[in-house]
């Protein structure tokens, strides 16, 4: 397993990953199989989307903040359920073939760690299979 | 790995493809393990929920037009960010465990892929793991 | 593969699972490697998220239940569109490192069971990989 560590800036922020989890899977030493990229954390997430255009993430992060505002009337008192919801609409791991070595997506796609509760310092694990 | 080809028909259509995985997992030599569906485009997704009665899907499509409105005065050029933000939703891919040769899945359960910027021709790939 | 059977006892409830994904972990011998949740059911799904503070998920009930209300002018005769439609929002499966025959999860998660339509017997299938 191989941890990437990044550095968020913002409150809500996705932040492409894909070099890394490329990188991760040399390292790995993984020729044939998947990858599997696993965010420990319960106020961020991670994602498969478009990576060409940065609108297309600015976008996502408005309409989920439109659907789970920040402030809410929740009851968990640190103050930041919209963070926890917004993790779990997008989930905990996504998982990429790999062949030869290389990562296989499609033209347009990039992975994303989803930053709902930032700046944080935050870490990802990635691992074969 | 094998590529699974369809056309939608629509802007948003909710097409049940477990036949085509099941085909897909004896074609790949699958006895027992995990196949798993995989979408390389980025304004579609992969779900599994119910396939028996064809309004569930139908309800569901409605849902998701509710909460992401296709005008929605959204930056991304090209228009079609609800698309990006439902597939995300949805997500990019799904799982099934193979048990002699065949899909286990509960008695409900289908595979869907998830149109949500057609008609478009849309390749899936399948593959063990 | 393991089965777990549980009993849920609200419409919608959020159950925490972790002790039994993990002894699951044990009873199939699974040291380093994955383990899979996955739900065989429609209007059920599974995800991670804190377990620390039960505020948590009882606010994610909350935010889930107003984007996606039971009464909605659904064409599904059986009434619980609702359920099903947020199944697809938190997904069928998740998946967890096993590293020296223990989970590897971030400090503040567990694996929650996501009842939509309870109270009901439930069961979830777990397995390697």
């Amino acid at each position: 397993m191989k941890k990437i560590s990044l550095d968020s800036n913002y409150r809500t922020e996705f932040i492409d990953i894909s070099e890394q989890v490329s990188k991760s899977a040399n390292e790995l030493g993984i020729r044939d199989g998947w990858i599997s990229v696993y965010i420990p954390h319960t106020t961020a997430g991670v994602t498969i989307n478009e990576h060409a255009d940065p609108d297309v993430v600015s976008d996502m992060k408005d309409v989920l903040d439109r659907l789970v505002p920040w402030e809410g009337g929740y009851r968990h008192a640190e103050g930041n359920t919209a963070a926890h919801v917004k993790a779990s609409m997008m989930g905990s791991s996504v998982r990429v073939l790999v062949r030869g070595g290389k990562l296989q997506m499609g033209t347009w796609q990039g992975i994303f760690f989803c930053e709902f509760d930032g700046p944080r310092s935050r870490t990802i694990w990635v691992a074969e299979g």
